[in-house]
Parts: structure tokens; sequence; C-alpha cells
């Protein structure tokens, strides 16, 4: 870990850069294998599945009763756990649900509200790899179910029983056995078995990231754009240092290109800090991949709060833990971020988790301008309005002046026709 | 307009399937506007001034005194309506702004919850053409000053100062006088002159809404995904037809590429209508534009009103205006437009100005799983957790057990540190 001390504010922004992502060599093998989902459907899944999997599939769909009976097979133990982690992710992210918005008469006669719809047709995309990714299918699950998508499929090449009992809880309708690229043009543009869907959500590698990109060029939503996950973390000399390095050691499990910032302005915690990284690092199964990224990491020493505020301002990180004993001055003055952990005893994990809080957040700075995945991500805000004759004529000339002066007379007419009935 | 009766289901997609945007032609010449601006800057900006609209500019922001006093060479009648106007956006879209969000204890010791805050930068492009579009600098305008977006700059290659008076009532505060592609890579990248945004909102041709599409590939946020603007209308033996003719050819007159779609449980009123648009196009200004947009236009004839709300759902219009009396059992089966007009009396006219909803929506069937611009636009919803001791006695054995499920111990280690401590 890299220390770096009191910076010039004209350094900021390369000192905060993230890596580039270059998907320039990628390009043409996810358009590839776009085109060919597009054009050929299910024979083309198939062909990938046996070059990438070495799997013959003639039916990608898991058998409902097969998955729902497989979702079964997991410790009580994990059973107990992810029912508590649905029950909070599920209690905070009911609160943002308002089907009914209040009706506003914004004159006598024109009423204007908004009317919120779940969106029709959702699509998850959960990775296979290393880790079976559980807890995901509840971060994306849970809002969706609370929203009531008629129709919420799930593509993955795992076929772990915790992601099934994941599915299971959530009210996934259907699993496709899928995966990378292949698996987004299928929810994309729909094959004969996979139905097309409208939005698509979920964490994958830079194939899975670019296929998103491209198809939402085309007109399909996704949940956001996506880079290598990161954590920033604020401590000071109320911090403790054990527990600030076991959250940068969190982070850096991730991969190789996880982003890992420390801000602080007291020395005395970073050196503690950095002591301890090396003792906790030694005892951790993923250390190779948490090692390589420590390496990129940086250790930014401040003279001051304000200063710590404007560098975290300006990394916009996806996790910010303000590891301090006084974080309530910082917390109101803190506008980019992605989600935001609170104190010494409120770890990054049990947002990853089970706080109740969403896992799927803005990296690589777009918490600049994106909100995390809640029940907004599931729904369309539809607005509405109803104008009766007072209303009309209310409201009538000013639409008759301002259309005219932009030159849209059939916009203008659209009114007058409908005023000079009413006189 | 073409009629069409009692269409088989297995031809809905065709029928009402959107001419496809072909970018493929014009994506190497704004990717290299794009390219050019980011490498040269103003240079680059003064150059396609010269080559496209024939003027040398040394400065490309307009004088704030000066817009501020030219604002005012307005018709007073125009800036009562645009005052008007204001007024109602703004009633309707402040109920939309919730600053703060109720804190939820999902566990005993586990508090959630979202602060909203206004994205730092904020980017307008309003084209130039025939019809200066104050209207969108005020749709754009008033929500980020609900929420108070600290820096709100405009472009434009148009001044005419109705756009200004409209700028001025929503406090933009700078505004710069470029056009095109070139103004959204300006604001996408930043240059000498021009201050880089996070968000970019407005309409604009082909080159403007290639180009935001390539931005936002890049990381800087757009509104939305854009096409050619639609409507859609439902009409039974209860609409009138004159009323109906008017909407449609107001939406016609937008441009060639424009597109109408009448779907009506009437044959009668579907004759009455065709009647009424000949009778009206004739006496439009815009009349060439508007005959060219009803050529591809289609009245759809339905044996009943599932099977109108059926193909109204699935084509999922920008604009959706019922057009009955009797439009609440309608209106709560749509589940896909952009914007919904009520009744006879309600011409989307109303929206487009001055009723106070926002009149920048999701075309291109995007209504699918995007909704139009609202505060919402503007604002991040950050979350936030504050975890005590208590909370991490009630919710880490969770957090313990899931992550070491997914293999990811450094995750686990960050709360069984925190735990053992509290031994």
């Amino acid at each position: 870990m890299l220390i770096i001390e009191n910076p010039d504010k004209e350094t900021y922004n390369s000192l905060l850069a993230r890596p580039t992502q270059d998907f320039s060599e990628l390009y043409p093998k996810v358009k590839n294998i776009l085109d060919s989902v597009k054009l050929n459907g299910d024979a083309a899944l198939r062909q990938y599945a046996l070059d990438f999997d070495n799997v013959l599939l003639d039916t990608f769909e898991v058998d409902f009763n097969e998955w729902q009976a497989e979702a079964e097979n997991i410790p009580n133990e994990l059973k107990n756990a992810i029912d508590q982690a649905y029950e909070n992710i599920k209690t905070f992210h009911s609160a943002q649900f308002k089907p009914q918005e209040d009706i506003i008469e914004t004159m006598p006669g024109v009423k204007c509200w908004r009317k919120s719809v779940a969106i029709d047709k959702v699509g998850f995309y959960i990775p296979g790899g290393t880790a079976p990714l559980f807890s995901t299918v509840l971060m994306l699950g849970v809002p969706a179910q609370i929203v009531n998508c008629p129709e919420r499929i799930l593509c993955s090449p795992s076929s772990h029983p915790a992601i099934y009992y994941a599915a299971k809880k959530v009210g996934i309708n259907r699993i496709f056995k899928i995966g990378g690229a292949q698996a987004i043009a299928a929810m994309a543009y729909g094959t004969e078995q996979v139905p097309q869907v409208y939005k698509i959500f979920g964490p994958g590698n830079q194939f899975v990231t670019l296929a998103k990109q491209l198809v939402s060029a085309e007109g399909v939503a996704i949940d956001m754009p996506a880079g290598p996950s990161e954590v920033a973390i604020f401590a000071d000399e109320t911090s403790i240092p054990a527990f600030v390095a076991s959250d940068l050691l969190s982070q850096a499990e991730h991969g190789v290109d996880s982003q890992v910032l420390l801000v602080s302005t007291s020395i005395e915690t970073v050196t503690l800090v950095k002591e301890a990284l090396e003792n906790q690092l030694n005892l951790l199964p993923r250390k190779n991949l948490a090692e390589k990224a420590l390496e990129n990491s940086k250790a930014i020493l401040v003279a001051n709060k304000e200063t710590a505020i404007e560098i975290l301002n300006s990394y916009a990180a996806e996790h910010l833990i303000l590891a301090t004993e006084n974080y309530t001055e910082i917390l109101n003055k803190i506008t980019n971020a992605g989600s935001i952990f609170l104190g010494n005893y409120t770890p990054e994990s049990c947002g990853d988790y089970a706080s109740g809080t969403n896992h799927t957040l803005p990296t690589n700075g777009f918490a600049r301008a994106y909100s995390g995945v809640s029940v907004d991500s599931f729904i369309k805000k539809i607005t509405v309005q109803e104008i009766n004759k007072e209303g009309l004529l209310n409201l009538g000339s000013t639409v008759e002046i301002m259309s005219e002066a932009e030159g849209l007379n059939a916009h203008k007419n659209a009114v007058t026709l409908r005023l000079n009935s009413l006189k």
C-alpha cells in the first residue's frame, strides 16, 4: 500500500483515477456472440455451451421442480442466514415502494400524478466462478418481488443449491443454465427457449459487462454500467486499525483489479493499519488476489477532515466507510458515494449481505450521477394527467401562446379546437 | 393513414414496429467529433463552428449579464405564459422530492436509510432549428432547480430570447453557444471553456442522439435513450373525432419520422377522424411535415377494449391519449406508456407545455423499462447504514455464514474481528 502525504489539489485527478477499462480487444468477440444469438437463437447458445463449457445442452431451462427441490439441499445454518438477510433486505426495500403518489392539482381542473408500474419482464445474470453469488440473487430478487414484476428469470452457469434457495425465496419464475455474454444476448433478444426481457440486472466478467453495455445501446435497459468493485475508508485517531485493515482486505479479496483507498488524518492510524494488513493477509485463503489488489492501493494522508471530504467526494467510491466515532459531520458533507458505512462497527460486509441495503452499487465514479439498485430500478413511473373543461379553460391560453411561440401550430390547434367547443 | 381491421395477434410485433434507426453511417462522423473535442478542446469546437455554422467564435459562453438582459426581450404575453407553465411544472415536480426518507431499523441496532443528494454538475442541450424549445428548458431546468444541482449549464446554438427567459427562470448558471454532437462532447469531457458535467439531458437530431449514446457508454450519465416522438390514441364512440385528429396532427407536425397510432373500437369514429384529419391538415403551416408523418401512421380497428389495451401495452407509446369518456378501467390496465392523457379535454399539447408533467419521455418502446424525466433524474440516492455493537451482535453471524458460503473469508473476518472484540 502506497502512502501519499498531503498531495496537491492538482494531483487529485491522477491520484484517484481508476485504471481505464479497454474493451477494444473484447469488442469484436462480444459483438459476434450477440449477433450470433440474435440470428441463431438456441442453436448459437448450444454451440457456445459446447465451445466454452464443453457441455452439450438440449434444454437450457432448469426444470422448475428440480431446482425447487435442489434448493433445500443446503445446511440449515445457511438457510437461516439467508432467511434473515432476506427479511432485512425486504424490510428496507419495502419502505421505498409507494405504489400510489398524491394527485397534484396544479390549477383548478388540472390534475397530475404518477402511477408506478412494475417492469413486465426482468432478467438476472448470476455469474459462475469460484463464489456462488446467492447474495446477489437476494439483492436483485427482493425488490423485484416487492413490486411484483410479472416475469422474473435468472441465467447462471452455476447450479449451486444456495443460488436455487435464494431464487426460491424471491420467487424467480424460471432459471436457465446459460453463462457469459451469450446469456445477456439470450435475455436481450429472446431465443426459442429463453424469453426476451426489458431490463437486465447483475454482475459479471468483462464479457458480460460489455455485452450489457452493447445491448443497452440497442434499448434494453440495464441496472447500471459496471466496473471493478471498490472501497474508500476514512480513518482518524478514533478508528480501530485492525478493523480498518479487515475492511480493506474484504474489498481486496474480490480480485486483482479491486480498488482500495484509505484517506486519513492520522499518520499513526495509517501506520497501524499497514501493520495490521500484513498480519491479516497471511491468514486469508484468497491471499494472492488480495495481495495483488493491495499493490495498487493507496493511503492518502491529509491535514484535516475538510481535505478528506474533498478527496472522498472527488473519488465517488462505490463503498465508503467512515471508520471514525465522529461521522455525522462528514456524512452530511459527502455528496458522492454508492453506499456509506458509519462508525467502527459497520463493516462493508454487513451491507454486502444482510443489513438490508442493496449491494448492487455504482462503481468507477458512476456514483457522481447514478444510484444503486433499489425498488425504483424495477418500476416505471408513468405520469398521468386529467384535465376537465374548467381546467382547459384555465390552462388553454398558456399552451396556445407557448406552442405558437415554438412554431408548433398543430399543438396550438389541439387546444384551440377544444376551447372553441366550450364557448 | 392506413386502416387495419382486427389484426391477428401474431402480427402485432411487425404492425407496431418502429422504423429502426441505423446509426452505422453516422457512427464514424460522430465518433470523430467526440474524439476531436476530447483531444483538442476549444480548438475543435472553434473549427466545427466554422465548418458547420460558418461562424468564428473565440468565446463560447454567452455573457451572463447579456443573456439575462436579452431574456426580457419577449412579449409580456409569452412571459406570463412561461411563468404559468413554470409554476405548474414546479408544483407537480416539487411533490416528487423527499430529501429525507425514514430511517429503517431492520434489526435492533441496525439502521439503514437513503440520503438524496443532487447531482453536482448537469448539462442541458437545447437544439436550434426552426422551433426555439424554451419549453424543454423549463422541463429540465425546473426539477434541477428544485433539488438545487450546484452547477447547471446549457448548450444551444440558438440565442432566442425565450430560451434565455426560461433559463433565467430556472436558474441556469452558464450558457454556451455550441450545437450538435460537439456540444455533447464538450459537456462530457470538458474543454478549456466548457466545464465537464456528470449527466447530460436534452433532445437533438441523430448526431446529438448518437453522441449522447456514445458518451453514456463511457460513463457520463444521460437522461434516456431517444427516438422520434410518438403518440398513440385510444378512441371509441365517446371520442370527439375533430379533437382526436388535432392530437394526431400535433404529433405528426414534429417531423416526418414522427410515429402516430390510432387504436379504436369504433369504425365510425375512425372514419370521422380520417375526414377531420384531411380538413385540419390543410390549415397547418407545417402541413408538409405532418402529411409525410401521416403516411406512415396507422389506425387499428379492434373488436373490444381488451384487445386495444393489449395493443397499447405492446406498443408502449411515449404519449398515450385515452380519448374516451370511460378511461378509468383502461388506465388501470395500462402498464407501458411514458405519459397518459385522460379524456376528451386533455390534449397532449397541455403536457408538452404546461399542465405540470414532464415532456421528456421514453420513446421507441423504452417506456417498457424507463420512466420520463422527474426530480429523480437529478438526484442520487445514497444508502447509509449505521450499526452499533448491539446491531453487530444481532447481525454478525448471518454475515459470517453467508460470506463463508460464498468463499469470501476476508468478508467474514471483518465481522469476526469485531465480534471477538465484543466478547
